[in-house]
């Protein structure tokens, strides 16, 4: 399998909204493509923004328009956004051993609400998580929506998508890292479970939890203690009790030690 | 100033979405009123859910219900839903003493965005905190999109709404609460503060953190550490972070005593 053909993709944003909200969320955009002619208010306000951010604005036939448009449904504006880098497994390990850190992961199983994404991964940036591993297939993509909702995080985390999320974590405990996952029933609290050293944590889809097979390439599963009438946390909700759980440990560790 | 007032509200549901939505989020709705021989597909499913619960569906000429229309975009259909009961402070202490637990109460600053408050009315009601307060200006309602966004936690967690949060949440210290509320640059970090027996958590505005009045009327401010570049946590996230923290050192100092 083709490893760089997995960690690149071009994306083309089509219509107003997207485009407009590619732009604010400050997404990298190689070129505007806008239908000549077209010079309503809407379409004018992001032609000024993207004339702002010094991106080419190009105009042309609306015939070239529907050619390039994947949803048939551009509205006279097509963005070609940057190539979105994304990172290996190789370079988030690397990123962290830079940083003088052990590794601290986090894995997204199939999260596929983008909102859901894009906090995670603000949490993640914020908490100093040194990557984010998502899967290729059934996940929300990092759009300009995840951009947005990760205010931004989006653009500063290491991001690696994977075929495979089982095989990725299995390569993750390889190198040494413990894998942690979170469900209702687990026996142990997270609070009363070790989580230093080289860490990363699973975060399940928001409907299903975590699958069976990437439950069991779990070390340790642990429960978030529910006392309430509503049987789960929102994904997002739940990754930020988890991933901060872990700051809390790594700096009490880091005060005993001195 | 008359509470009753305060504490009740009566919801119009306006429009195909909307009404869709607060069928599906379980929302009680006292009546459907839809237009008199439009009769297509999306409007037939309302119909027939709305049967399903037995909830009475009313034919009505569509100028009645461009009269009852709030937001003139009915779309053919307005639901009447059950008045909401908000819940008083008093309700949430008692319902507290009733478990015989210390208060655990939730102070939501001016979160504007419905996902977002329903993200903390969820994680709140998955923690076992007795009740959540809401500001009656600048402040989302509990609308049919917070239901949804709370996994119908906000159906079940008392909420009050209060015309004056700094009053609410002097009303609560003089009750014996200690109020915490978390800024970046705050001296201690959450897990070095105590925050065991009778709590109130301020959770801050989406844009702007806590207001200067709300903040000066907490006991103690606390810090979630960043060590990213984005500068803040999603305020529903923040909560979590906090609402947890609290959890975890009861159920240490339960374990403790007991």
């Amino acid at each position: 399998m083709d490893e760089k053909e997995n960690t690149v993709r071009e994306d083309l944003i089509e219509g107003r909204n997207a485009v407009a909200e590619a732009l604010r969320a400050g997404r990298t955009i190689d070129k505007l493509f806008v239908a000549r002619g077209e010079t309503d208010r809407t379409l004018g306000r992001i032609i000024a923004r993207a004339r702002d951010k010094g991106i080419p604005v190009t105009e042309c036939d609306r015939r070239k328009l529907d050619s390039m448009s994947v949803t048939h449904a551009h509205q006279g504006v097509i963005a070609q956004a940057a190539m979105r880098e994304y990172s290996t497994i190789d370079e988030i390990l690397l990123y962290a051993e830079e940083r003088g850190e052990d590794p601290f992961v986090v894995v997204c199983d199939e999260i596929a609400d983008p909102h859901n994404l894009g906090a995670i991964l603000r949490t993640a940036e914020c908490a100093g998580v040194h990557g984010v591993i998502i899967p290729k297939r059934r996940s929300a993509g990092i759009t300009a929506v995840v951009d947005k909702a990760s205010a931004g995080a989006a653009e500063h985390i290491r991001v690696a998508r994977v075929p495979n999320i089982s095989a990725a974590i299995r390569e993750l405990k390889d190198r040494g890292l413990w894998v942690y996952g979170a469900e209702a029933d687990a026996p142990a609290e997270l609070w009363d479970t070790s989580m230093t050293g080289s860490i990363c944590l699973v975060i399940g889809s928001e409907g299903f939890g975590l699958s069976r097979l990437v439950r069991e390439n779990c070390d340790v599963m642990v429960r978030i203690p529910l006392r309430g009438k509503v049987t789960s946390l929102n994904a997002s909700a739940s990754a930020a009790v988890m991933i901060y759980e872990v700051v809390r440990q790594r700096l009490a560790a880091e005060k005993r030690e001195g």
